[in-house]
Protein backbone atom coordinates (compact mmCIF):
# COMPACT_ATOMS: atom_id res chain seq x y z
CA UNK A 1 0.00 0.00 0.00
CA UNK A 2 1.75 3.22 -1.09
CA UNK A 3 -0.47 6.65 -1.72
CA UNK A 4 0.66 8.85 -4.35
CA UNK A 5 -0.36 12.11 -2.49
CA UNK A 6 -1.95 12.81 0.57
CA UNK A 7 -4.08 16.19 0.26
CA UNK A 8 -3.84 17.75 4.66
CA UNK A 9 -6.52 20.24 4.93
CA UNK A 10 -5.74 21.39 8.62
CA UNK A 11 -1.78 21.30 8.89
CA UNK A 12 -2.61 21.37 13.23
CA UNK A 13 -1.61 18.89 15.78
CA UNK A 14 -3.41 15.74 14.91
CA UNK A 15 -3.43 16.44 10.69
CA UNK A 16 0.71 17.16 11.01
CA UNK A 17 0.99 13.81 13.63
CA UNK A 18 -0.58 11.91 10.85
CA UNK A 19 1.24 13.29 8.14
CA UNK A 20 4.60 12.95 9.86
CA UNK A 21 3.62 9.35 10.41
CA UNK A 22 2.29 8.27 6.91
CA UNK A 23 6.12 10.17 5.71
CA UNK A 24 8.24 7.80 8.39
CA UNK A 25 6.43 4.36 7.23
CA UNK A 26 6.81 5.05 3.96
CA UNK A 27 3.40 4.95 2.82
CA UNK A 28 3.13 8.13 0.81
CA UNK A 29 5.02 9.98 -1.71
CA UNK A 30 3.66 13.39 -1.18
CA UNK A 31 1.74 15.31 1.31
CA UNK A 32 0.16 18.85 0.35
CA UNK A 33 -1.42 20.81 2.77
CA UNK A 34 -3.29 23.39 3.87
CA UNK A 35 -4.60 25.37 6.35
CA UNK A 36 -7.29 28.14 7.12
CA UNK A 37 -3.70 30.44 8.26
CA UNK A 38 -1.23 30.86 5.69
CA UNK A 39 1.33 31.25 8.21
CA UNK A 40 0.15 27.57 9.65
CA UNK A 41 0.54 26.09 5.96
CA UNK A 42 3.70 28.01 5.44
CA UNK A 43 5.16 26.56 9.02
CA UNK A 44 4.15 23.21 8.54
CA UNK A 45 6.02 23.20 5.25
CA UNK A 46 9.05 24.19 7.00
CA UNK A 47 9.05 21.93 9.77
CA UNK A 48 8.57 19.01 7.12
CA UNK A 49 5.41 17.93 8.01
CA UNK A 50 4.24 19.26 4.72
CA UNK A 51 5.99 18.97 0.96
CA UNK A 52 3.63 21.54 -0.33
CA UNK A 53 1.53 24.67 0.34
CA UNK A 54 -1.62 24.61 -1.20
CA UNK A 55 -3.38 28.36 -1.12
CA UNK A 56 -6.84 26.02 -1.02
CA UNK A 57 -8.50 22.86 0.18
CA UNK A 58 -9.36 22.75 -3.06
CA UNK A 59 -6.23 22.18 -4.77
CA UNK A 60 -4.68 19.76 -1.51
CA UNK A 61 -7.41 17.67 -2.84
CA UNK A 62 -6.22 18.33 -6.31
CA UNK A 63 -4.07 15.12 -7.44
CA UNK A 64 -4.39 13.33 -3.96
CA UNK A 65 -5.73 9.50 -3.59
CA UNK A 66 -5.68 10.34 0.09
CA UNK A 67 -7.15 13.12 2.01
CA UNK A 68 -7.58 13.57 5.12
CA UNK A 69 -9.81 16.38 7.31
CA UNK A 70 -7.97 17.72 10.34
CA UNK A 71 -10.24 20.52 10.86
CA UNK A 72 -12.40 21.14 14.08
CA UNK A 73 -16.03 19.43 14.01
CA UNK A 74 -17.90 22.36 12.85
CA UNK A 75 -15.44 22.97 9.53
CA UNK A 76 -16.23 19.74 8.83
CA UNK A 77 -19.22 20.29 6.44
CA UNK A 78 -17.85 23.93 5.01
CA UNK A 79 -15.05 21.75 4.01
CA UNK A 80 -16.36 19.38 1.88
CA UNK A 81 -17.72 22.42 -0.04
CA UNK A 82 -14.92 23.77 -0.85
CA UNK A 83 -13.23 20.26 -2.71
CA UNK A 84 -16.07 18.88 -4.00
CA UNK A 85 -15.61 19.67 -7.43
CA UNK A 86 -12.37 17.63 -7.01
CA UNK A 87 -13.11 14.30 -5.37
CA UNK A 88 -12.79 11.34 -7.32
CA UNK A 89 -13.91 8.20 -7.29
CA UNK A 90 -11.01 6.36 -6.20
CA UNK A 91 -9.79 8.71 -3.36
CA UNK A 92 -9.94 8.07 -0.14
CA UNK A 93 -11.00 10.60 2.11
CA UNK A 94 -10.85 10.61 6.29
CA UNK A 95 -11.58 12.81 9.36
CA UNK A 96 -10.54 12.82 12.71
CA UNK A 97 -13.42 14.14 14.21
CA UNK A 98 -14.28 13.05 18.18
CA UNK A 99 -18.14 12.67 17.18
CA UNK A 100 -19.48 11.01 13.99
CA UNK A 101 -22.89 11.32 13.23
CA UNK A 102 -22.61 15.15 12.41
CA UNK A 103 -19.61 14.53 10.68
CA UNK A 104 -21.61 12.30 8.66
CA UNK A 105 -24.79 14.13 7.92
CA UNK A 106 -22.46 16.39 6.39
CA UNK A 107 -20.85 14.19 4.06
CA UNK A 108 -23.97 13.44 3.02
CA UNK A 109 -25.61 16.32 2.53
CA UNK A 110 -22.33 17.59 0.42
CA UNK A 111 -21.06 14.40 -1.37
CA UNK A 112 -23.58 13.42 -1.90
CA UNK A 113 -23.50 10.36 -4.72
CA UNK A 114 -19.75 10.43 -3.91
CA UNK A 115 -20.44 9.84 0.13
CA UNK A 116 -18.75 6.16 -0.11
CA UNK A 117 -15.14 7.52 -0.68
CA UNK A 118 -15.45 8.83 2.58
CA UNK A 119 -14.19 6.63 5.96
CA UNK A 120 -15.41 8.52 9.32
CA UNK A 121 -12.35 8.24 11.28
CA UNK A 122 -11.62 9.04 15.24
CA UNK A 123 -8.28 8.05 16.90
CA UNK A 124 -8.26 7.64 20.40
CA UNK A 125 -5.21 9.83 20.91
CA UNK A 126 -4.33 13.54 21.17
CA UNK A 127 -2.75 15.91 23.28
CA UNK A 128 -3.82 19.25 25.76
CA UNK A 129 -1.70 21.36 23.33
CA UNK A 130 -2.05 22.50 19.57
CA UNK A 131 -0.22 23.27 16.70
CA UNK A 132 1.80 22.09 14.15
CA UNK A 133 5.14 22.21 16.33
CA UNK A 134 3.35 19.76 18.76
CA UNK A 135 3.40 17.43 15.59
CA UNK A 136 4.29 14.14 16.32
CA UNK A 137 5.24 10.90 14.40
CA UNK A 138 4.00 8.62 17.23
CA UNK A 139 1.32 10.00 18.25
CA UNK A 140 -0.78 7.30 16.76
CA UNK A 141 1.14 4.74 17.11
CA UNK A 142 -0.43 1.54 19.87
CA UNK A 143 -3.52 3.53 19.84
CA UNK A 144 -7.26 2.55 18.90
CA UNK A 145 -8.73 4.18 15.81
CA UNK A 146 -12.81 3.58 15.41
CA UNK A 147 -13.84 3.64 12.12
CA UNK A 148 -17.55 4.04 11.64
CA UNK A 149 -18.56 3.40 8.07
CA UNK A 150 -22.05 4.06 7.13
CA UNK A 151 -24.23 1.40 4.28
CA UNK A 152 -22.62 3.44 1.31
CA UNK A 153 -19.09 3.33 2.46
CA UNK A 154 -17.43 1.34 -0.44
CA UNK A 155 -15.52 -1.70 0.80
CA UNK A 156 -12.41 -0.72 -0.90
CA UNK A 157 -12.02 2.54 1.01
CA UNK A 158 -12.82 1.00 4.00
CA UNK A 159 -10.10 -1.89 4.23
CA UNK A 160 -7.96 0.29 2.88
CA UNK A 161 -8.39 2.72 5.63
CA UNK A 162 -8.28 -0.43 8.06
CA UNK A 163 -4.89 -1.20 6.16
CA UNK A 164 -3.57 2.45 6.58
CA UNK A 165 -4.19 2.95 10.37
CA UNK A 166 -2.67 -0.67 11.31
CA UNK A 167 0.46 -0.15 8.96
CA UNK A 168 0.78 3.24 11.38
CA UNK A 169 0.53 0.92 14.22
CA UNK A 170 -3.04 1.30 15.43
CA UNK A 171 -5.77 -1.28 16.66
CA UNK A 172 -8.57 -0.67 14.48
CA UNK A 173 -12.25 -1.39 15.70
CA UNK A 174 -14.88 -0.92 13.46
CA UNK A 175 -19.04 0.24 14.54
CA UNK A 176 -21.83 2.31 14.14
CA UNK A 177 -21.46 5.86 13.99
CA UNK A 178 -24.48 6.00 16.69
CA UNK A 179 -22.62 3.14 18.95
CA UNK A 180 -19.59 5.22 18.38
CA UNK A 181 -21.33 8.58 19.48
CA UNK A 182 -23.15 6.57 22.65
CA UNK A 183 -20.36 5.04 23.84
CA UNK A 184 -17.61 8.55 23.42
CA UNK A 185 -20.61 10.70 25.51
CA UNK A 186 -20.16 8.59 28.40
CA UNK A 187 -16.33 7.85 27.89
CA UNK A 188 -15.45 10.66 26.97
CA UNK A 189 -17.40 13.68 26.53
CA UNK A 190 -19.20 13.33 30.06
CA UNK A 191 -16.27 13.25 31.76
CA UNK A 192 -15.18 16.76 30.47
CA UNK A 193 -18.45 18.05 30.36
CA UNK A 194 -17.85 17.18 34.46
CA UNK A 195 -14.38 18.38 34.79
CA UNK A 196 -15.07 21.72 33.31
CA UNK A 197 -18.16 21.63 35.52
CA UNK A 198 -16.26 21.09 38.85
CA UNK A 199 -13.80 23.86 37.77
CA UNK A 200 -16.41 26.73 37.29
CA UNK A 201 -18.39 25.60 40.50
CA UNK A 202 -14.88 26.32 42.62
CA UNK A 203 -14.06 29.28 40.40
CA UNK A 204 -17.58 31.33 41.02
CA UNK A 205 -16.91 31.07 45.03
CA UNK A 206 -15.16 33.69 46.81
CA UNK A 207 -12.64 31.00 48.36
CA UNK A 208 -11.88 29.56 45.25
CA UNK A 209 -7.85 30.47 45.59
CA UNK A 210 -8.35 29.15 48.90
CA UNK A 211 -9.54 25.99 48.53
CA UNK A 212 -7.02 25.37 45.19
CA UNK A 213 -4.09 25.77 47.27
CA UNK A 214 -5.03 23.06 49.32
CA UNK A 215 -5.58 20.52 46.40
CA UNK A 216 -3.44 17.68 45.54
CA UNK A 217 -2.74 14.92 43.51
CA UNK A 218 -6.75 13.40 43.29
CA UNK A 219 -7.70 16.85 42.45
CA UNK A 220 -4.61 16.77 39.44
CA UNK A 221 -5.76 14.43 37.99
CA UNK A 222 -9.27 13.74 38.50
CA UNK A 223 -9.30 18.00 36.35
CA UNK A 224 -6.43 17.29 34.19
CA UNK A 225 -9.01 17.46 31.24
CA UNK A 226 -10.78 20.60 32.07
CA UNK A 227 -7.41 22.15 30.84
CA UNK A 228 -8.73 20.82 27.03
CA UNK A 229 -8.96 23.24 24.03
CA UNK A 230 -12.34 24.90 24.39
CA UNK A 231 -12.97 25.76 20.68
CA UNK A 232 -12.43 21.84 19.98
CA UNK A 233 -14.46 20.55 23.07
CA UNK A 234 -17.36 23.20 22.20
CA UNK A 235 -17.76 21.68 18.84
CA UNK A 236 -17.36 18.00 20.65
CA UNK A 237 -20.26 18.96 23.22
CA UNK A 238 -22.34 20.73 20.80
CA UNK A 239 -22.05 18.13 18.03
CA UNK A 240 -22.74 14.72 20.03
CA UNK A 241 -25.05 16.75 22.39
CA UNK A 242 -28.25 14.33 22.32
CA UNK A 243 -26.02 11.50 23.22
CA UNK A 244 -24.24 13.60 26.46
CA UNK A 245 -27.12 14.80 27.57
CA UNK A 246 -28.83 11.33 27.84
CA UNK A 247 -25.27 10.21 29.63
CA UNK A 248 -25.48 13.57 31.96
CA UNK A 249 -29.12 11.87 33.08
CA UNK A 250 -27.70 8.15 33.71
CA UNK A 251 -24.70 10.32 35.67
CA UNK A 252 -27.44 12.88 37.36
CA UNK A 253 -29.17 9.57 38.52
CA UNK A 254 -26.07 7.77 39.98
CA UNK A 255 -24.86 11.04 41.67
CA UNK A 256 -28.54 11.68 43.25
CA UNK A 257 -28.48 7.92 44.48
CA UNK A 258 -25.22 8.64 46.90
CA UNK A 259 -26.41 11.45 47.88
CA UNK A 260 -29.99 10.12 48.74
CA UNK A 261 -27.65 7.48 50.61
CA UNK A 262 -25.73 10.29 52.57
CA UNK A 263 -28.60 12.23 53.74
CA UNK A 264 -30.30 9.33 55.16
CA UNK A 265 -27.56 8.81 57.18
CA UNK A 266 -27.28 5.40 55.83
CA UNK A 267 -23.57 4.40 55.60
CA UNK A 268 -24.01 0.74 54.89
CA UNK A 269 -25.58 1.85 51.63
CA UNK A 270 -23.35 4.68 50.52
CA UNK A 271 -20.70 1.89 50.78
CA UNK A 272 -22.54 -0.70 48.62
CA UNK A 273 -22.46 2.33 46.05
CA UNK A 274 -18.89 3.23 46.66
CA UNK A 275 -18.01 -0.66 46.66
CA UNK A 276 -19.63 -0.79 43.05
CA UNK A 277 -17.59 1.91 41.33
CA UNK A 278 -14.18 1.33 43.09
CA UNK A 279 -14.47 -2.41 41.99
CA UNK A 280 -15.39 -1.62 38.71
CA UNK A 281 -12.81 0.98 38.59
CA UNK A 282 -10.45 -1.78 39.55
CA UNK A 283 -11.59 -4.36 36.96
CA UNK A 284 -10.99 -1.83 34.12
CA UNK A 285 -7.53 -1.42 32.11
CA UNK A 286 -7.39 0.71 29.03
CA UNK A 287 -7.56 -1.78 26.28
CA UNK A 288 -4.35 0.00 24.62
CA UNK A 289 -2.40 1.12 26.77
CA UNK A 290 1.35 3.14 25.55
CA UNK A 291 2.86 4.88 28.07
CA UNK A 292 3.30 8.78 27.06
CA UNK A 293 5.56 11.15 27.67
CA UNK B 1 12.94 17.59 69.85
CA UNK B 2 12.68 13.69 70.45
CA UNK B 3 9.73 11.79 72.02
CA UNK B 4 10.26 8.82 74.36
CA UNK B 5 7.31 6.84 73.16
CA UNK B 6 4.97 7.38 70.14
CA UNK B 7 1.46 5.20 71.07
CA UNK B 8 0.32 4.44 67.66
CA UNK B 9 -3.33 3.42 67.22
CA UNK B 10 -4.08 2.22 64.08
CA UNK B 11 -1.08 -0.18 61.76
CA UNK B 12 -1.94 0.42 58.72
CA UNK B 13 -0.57 2.50 55.88
CA UNK B 14 -0.79 5.89 57.05
CA UNK B 15 -0.40 4.93 61.11
CA UNK B 16 2.91 2.49 59.72
CA UNK B 17 4.31 5.67 57.51
CA UNK B 18 4.02 7.80 60.45
CA UNK B 19 6.17 5.72 62.70
CA UNK B 20 8.55 4.44 60.26
CA UNK B 21 9.60 8.14 59.16
CA UNK B 22 9.46 9.42 62.81
CA UNK B 23 12.17 7.01 63.41
CA UNK B 24 14.03 7.75 60.28
CA UNK B 25 13.90 11.34 61.66
CA UNK B 26 14.99 10.14 65.05
CA UNK B 27 12.52 11.51 66.65
CA UNK B 28 11.31 8.93 68.62
CA UNK B 29 12.71 6.11 70.90
CA UNK B 30 10.07 3.48 71.30
CA UNK B 31 6.90 3.06 69.05
CA UNK B 32 4.15 1.24 71.08
CA UNK B 33 1.41 0.23 68.46
CA UNK B 34 -1.96 -1.26 68.62
CA UNK B 35 -4.02 -2.66 66.21
CA UNK B 36 -7.89 -4.13 65.57
CA UNK B 37 -6.68 -7.22 64.27
CA UNK B 38 -3.84 -8.51 66.18
CA UNK B 39 -2.41 -10.03 63.18
CA UNK B 40 -1.95 -6.78 61.68
CA UNK B 41 -0.27 -5.69 64.83
CA UNK B 42 2.40 -8.53 64.98
CA UNK B 43 2.92 -8.02 61.33
CA UNK B 44 3.58 -4.41 62.15
CA UNK B 45 6.28 -5.56 64.67
CA UNK B 46 7.88 -8.07 62.18
CA UNK B 47 8.10 -5.41 60.01
CA UNK B 48 9.72 -3.27 61.95
CA UNK B 49 6.79 -0.44 61.84
CA UNK B 50 6.33 -0.75 65.89
CA UNK B 51 8.83 -2.15 68.50
CA UNK B 52 6.02 -2.98 71.04
CA UNK B 53 2.36 -4.69 70.35
CA UNK B 54 0.35 -3.51 72.77
CA UNK B 55 -3.07 -5.53 73.73
CA UNK B 56 -5.22 -3.00 73.75
CA UNK B 57 -5.34 0.96 72.58
CA UNK B 58 -4.99 2.35 76.51
CA UNK B 59 -1.48 0.59 77.13
CA UNK B 60 -0.28 1.77 73.47
CA UNK B 61 -0.97 5.06 75.26
CA UNK B 62 0.51 3.82 78.48
CA UNK B 63 3.84 6.17 79.17
CA UNK B 64 3.16 7.70 75.47
CA UNK B 65 4.64 11.31 74.91
CA UNK B 66 2.93 11.36 71.64
CA UNK B 67 -0.41 9.52 70.29
CA UNK B 68 -1.54 9.09 66.67
CA UNK B 69 -4.67 8.17 66.07
CA UNK B 70 -4.74 6.67 62.53
CA UNK B 71 -8.24 4.71 62.38
CA UNK B 72 -11.00 5.53 60.12
CA UNK B 73 -12.82 8.74 61.47
CA UNK B 74 -15.87 6.14 62.24
CA UNK B 75 -13.97 4.68 64.86
CA UNK B 76 -12.29 8.10 66.59
CA UNK B 77 -14.58 8.56 69.34
CA UNK B 78 -14.23 4.40 70.24
CA UNK B 79 -10.72 5.09 70.44
CA UNK B 80 -11.01 8.71 72.68
CA UNK B 81 -12.95 6.45 74.97
CA UNK B 82 -10.62 3.23 75.19
CA UNK B 83 -7.70 5.92 75.78
CA UNK B 84 -9.34 8.69 77.81
CA UNK B 85 -7.94 7.44 81.61
CA UNK B 86 -4.56 7.55 80.83
CA UNK B 87 -4.37 10.94 78.95
CA UNK B 88 -1.51 12.83 80.80
CA UNK B 89 -1.57 16.79 80.26
CA UNK B 90 2.04 16.51 78.62
CA UNK B 91 0.67 14.21 76.23
CA UNK B 92 0.48 15.31 72.30
CA UNK B 93 -2.40 13.59 70.63
CA UNK B 94 -2.97 14.02 66.91
CA UNK B 95 -4.85 11.84 64.17
CA UNK B 96 -4.62 11.80 60.81
CA UNK B 97 -8.65 12.12 59.29
CA UNK B 98 -9.60 13.76 56.44
CA UNK B 99 -12.46 15.52 58.29
CA UNK B 100 -12.08 17.41 61.33
CA UNK B 101 -15.14 18.80 62.60
CA UNK B 102 -16.57 15.13 63.50
CA UNK B 103 -13.26 14.41 64.95
CA UNK B 104 -13.42 17.47 67.50
CA UNK B 105 -16.32 16.91 68.36
CA UNK B 106 -15.67 13.50 69.53
CA UNK B 107 -12.48 14.86 71.14
CA UNK B 108 -14.70 17.34 72.89
CA UNK B 109 -17.22 14.73 74.17
CA UNK B 110 -15.08 12.15 75.56
CA UNK B 111 -12.04 13.99 76.45
CA UNK B 112 -13.63 17.26 78.17
CA UNK B 113 -10.99 19.21 79.96
CA UNK B 114 -8.73 17.77 78.48
CA UNK B 115 -9.23 18.40 74.98
CA UNK B 116 -6.41 20.83 74.57
CA UNK B 117 -3.96 17.72 74.32
CA UNK B 118 -5.64 17.13 71.05
CA UNK B 119 -3.53 18.62 67.75
CA UNK B 120 -6.51 17.75 64.80
CA UNK B 121 -4.03 16.91 61.78
CA UNK B 122 -4.67 16.23 57.91
CA UNK B 123 -1.79 15.17 56.21
CA UNK B 124 -2.34 15.00 52.42
CA UNK B 125 -1.11 12.20 51.33
CA UNK B 126 -2.00 8.81 50.86
CA UNK B 127 -1.93 5.80 48.09
CA UNK B 128 -4.57 3.58 46.99
CA UNK B 129 -3.76 0.75 48.75
CA UNK B 130 -4.47 -0.21 52.55
CA UNK B 131 -2.59 -1.94 54.84
CA UNK B 132 1.11 -1.96 56.64
CA UNK B 133 2.73 -3.73 53.96
CA UNK B 134 2.42 -0.44 52.71
CA UNK B 135 3.69 2.26 54.98
CA UNK B 136 6.08 3.61 53.60
CA UNK B 137 8.81 6.48 55.27
CA UNK B 138 8.74 8.39 52.52
CA UNK B 139 4.72 8.98 52.40
CA UNK B 140 4.28 12.55 54.43
CA UNK B 141 7.22 14.01 52.65
CA UNK B 142 7.08 17.30 50.52
CA UNK B 143 3.37 16.86 51.08
CA UNK B 144 1.10 19.78 52.91
CA UNK B 145 -0.07 18.84 56.25
CA UNK B 146 -3.40 21.02 57.82
CA UNK B 147 -3.77 21.89 61.31
CA UNK B 148 -6.83 22.82 62.61
CA UNK B 149 -6.92 23.95 66.09
CA UNK B 150 -9.72 25.22 68.26
CA UNK B 151 -9.90 27.50 71.01
CA UNK B 152 -9.09 25.16 74.01
CA UNK B 153 -5.92 24.03 72.16
CA UNK B 154 -2.88 23.96 73.87
CA UNK B 155 -0.11 26.48 72.41
CA UNK B 156 2.61 24.23 73.40
CA UNK B 157 1.40 20.93 71.75
CA UNK B 158 0.34 22.82 68.83
CA UNK B 159 3.84 24.54 68.51
CA UNK B 160 4.92 20.78 69.14
CA UNK B 161 2.95 19.67 66.62
CA UNK B 162 3.92 21.99 63.97
CA UNK B 163 7.38 21.44 64.62
CA UNK B 164 7.19 17.61 64.02
CA UNK B 165 5.48 17.75 60.84
CA UNK B 166 8.24 19.74 59.40
CA UNK B 167 10.97 18.25 61.11
CA UNK B 168 9.42 15.44 58.39
CA UNK B 169 9.73 17.71 55.85
CA UNK B 170 5.89 19.03 55.29
CA UNK B 171 4.30 22.27 55.08
CA UNK B 172 2.32 23.02 57.49
CA UNK B 173 -0.61 25.12 57.30
CA UNK B 174 -3.42 25.77 60.25
CA UNK B 175 -6.68 26.52 59.55
CA UNK B 176 -9.85 26.45 61.22
CA UNK B 177 -12.01 23.19 61.31
CA UNK B 178 -14.61 24.63 59.19
CA UNK B 179 -12.55 25.93 56.47
CA UNK B 180 -10.67 23.12 56.59
CA UNK B 181 -13.84 21.03 55.74
CA UNK B 182 -15.63 23.39 53.43
CA UNK B 183 -12.37 23.33 51.09
CA UNK B 184 -11.68 19.71 51.00
CA UNK B 185 -15.61 18.87 50.47
CA UNK B 186 -14.27 21.21 46.93
CA UNK B 187 -11.56 19.84 46.14
CA UNK B 188 -11.50 16.19 47.46
CA UNK B 189 -14.62 14.80 48.72
CA UNK B 190 -17.06 16.33 45.93
CA UNK B 191 -14.20 14.88 42.87
CA UNK B 192 -14.31 11.57 44.85
CA UNK B 193 -18.08 11.76 44.91
CA UNK B 194 -18.21 12.26 41.27
CA UNK B 195 -15.94 9.77 40.16
CA UNK B 196 -17.79 7.15 42.09
CA UNK B 197 -21.36 8.65 40.44
CA UNK B 198 -19.58 8.74 37.04
CA UNK B 199 -18.80 4.49 37.16
CA UNK B 200 -22.01 3.77 38.61
CA UNK B 201 -23.65 5.36 35.99
CA UNK B 202 -21.74 3.72 33.62
CA UNK B 203 -21.86 0.55 35.24
CA UNK B 204 -25.62 0.46 35.11
CA UNK B 205 -25.99 0.25 31.27
CA UNK B 206 -26.14 -2.69 29.53
CA UNK B 207 -23.69 -1.65 26.98
CA UNK B 208 -21.11 -1.01 30.35
CA UNK B 209 -18.56 -3.42 29.05
CA UNK B 210 -18.03 -1.87 25.22
CA UNK B 211 -18.08 1.18 26.79
CA UNK B 212 -15.50 0.71 29.21
CA UNK B 213 -13.43 -1.11 26.09
CA UNK B 214 -12.95 2.18 24.39
CA UNK B 215 -11.79 4.74 26.73
CA UNK B 216 -8.52 6.31 26.55
CA UNK B 217 -6.15 7.93 28.88
CA UNK B 218 -8.60 10.99 29.98
CA UNK B 219 -11.21 8.32 31.28
CA UNK B 220 -7.70 6.67 32.98
CA UNK B 221 -6.70 9.60 35.13
CA UNK B 222 -10.05 11.26 35.84
CA UNK B 223 -11.65 7.99 37.45
CA UNK B 224 -8.01 6.80 39.46
CA UNK B 225 -9.91 8.45 42.41
CA UNK B 226 -13.38 6.22 41.83
CA UNK B 227 -11.06 2.73 42.97
CA UNK B 228 -10.59 4.30 45.92
CA UNK B 229 -10.86 2.25 49.36
CA UNK B 230 -15.19 1.95 50.04
CA UNK B 231 -15.04 2.31 54.24
CA UNK B 232 -12.63 5.12 54.37
CA UNK B 233 -14.70 6.97 51.58
CA UNK B 234 -17.96 6.30 53.23
CA UNK B 235 -16.60 7.67 56.54
CA UNK B 236 -15.36 10.60 54.82
CA UNK B 237 -18.29 11.22 52.70
CA UNK B 238 -20.53 11.03 55.85
CA UNK B 239 -18.47 12.24 58.32
CA UNK B 240 -18.90 16.03 56.04
CA UNK B 241 -21.85 15.19 54.40
CA UNK B 242 -23.37 19.16 54.94
CA UNK B 243 -19.92 20.85 53.12
CA UNK B 244 -20.40 18.46 50.81
CA UNK B 245 -23.70 18.26 49.53
CA UNK B 246 -23.14 22.36 49.30
CA UNK B 247 -20.64 21.82 47.15
CA UNK B 248 -22.57 19.47 44.81
CA UNK B 249 -25.20 21.94 44.74
CA UNK B 250 -22.52 24.90 43.45
CA UNK B 251 -21.01 21.23 41.06
CA UNK B 252 -24.75 20.76 39.85
CA UNK B 253 -25.77 24.32 38.99
CA UNK B 254 -22.07 24.64 36.61
CA UNK B 255 -22.97 21.55 35.41
CA UNK B 256 -26.57 22.71 34.58
CA UNK B 257 -25.01 26.14 33.15
CA UNK B 258 -23.23 23.99 30.36
CA UNK B 259 -26.55 22.00 29.67
CA UNK B 260 -28.65 24.88 29.29
CA UNK B 261 -25.77 26.38 26.47
CA UNK B 262 -25.71 22.99 24.68
CA UNK B 263 -29.27 22.87 24.73
CA UNK B 264 -30.23 26.23 23.68
CA UNK B 265 -27.72 25.59 20.96
CA UNK B 266 -25.45 28.43 21.62
CA UNK B 267 -22.06 27.38 20.83
CA UNK B 268 -20.40 31.00 21.75
CA UNK B 269 -22.16 30.59 25.93
CA UNK B 270 -20.98 27.05 25.64
CA UNK B 271 -17.19 28.14 24.62
CA UNK B 272 -16.89 30.72 27.41
CA UNK B 273 -18.13 28.14 30.10
CA UNK B 274 -14.90 26.02 29.07
CA UNK B 275 -12.85 29.02 28.60
CA UNK B 276 -13.36 29.78 32.14
CA UNK B 277 -12.94 26.56 33.11
CA UNK B 278 -9.75 25.49 30.92
CA UNK B 279 -8.04 28.29 32.15
CA UNK B 280 -8.63 28.30 35.53
CA UNK B 281 -7.73 24.66 35.26
CA UNK B 282 -4.26 25.99 33.25
CA UNK B 283 -3.48 28.52 36.09
CA UNK B 284 -3.91 26.17 38.83
CA UNK B 285 -0.41 24.28 39.81
CA UNK B 286 -0.07 22.23 43.13
CA UNK B 287 1.39 24.13 46.10
CA UNK B 288 3.44 21.09 47.27
CA UNK B 289 4.13 18.95 43.88
CA UNK B 290 6.34 16.21 44.46
CA UNK B 291 6.38 13.04 41.79
CA UNK B 292 5.37 9.95 43.47
CA UNK B 293 6.23 6.38 41.81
Amino acid sequence: MMFEQLGLIGCGMMGGSFALALKRAGLVKRVVGYSKSPSTTERARQLGVIDVEAPSALLAVSGADLVLLAVPVSATEATFKAIRHLVRSNVLIMDVGSTKREVIDAARRVLKDQVGVFVPAHPIAGKEVAGVEHADADLYQGRQVILTPIERTLTTQLDKAAQLWTALGCHVKQMSPEAHDAAYAAVSHLPHMVAFALMNAIHGQSEAQDFLSLAGPGFRDFTRIAASDPAVWRDILMSNREELLAQSRHFQRALHALETAINAGNPDALEALIEQASSARSRWRMTAVKPRS
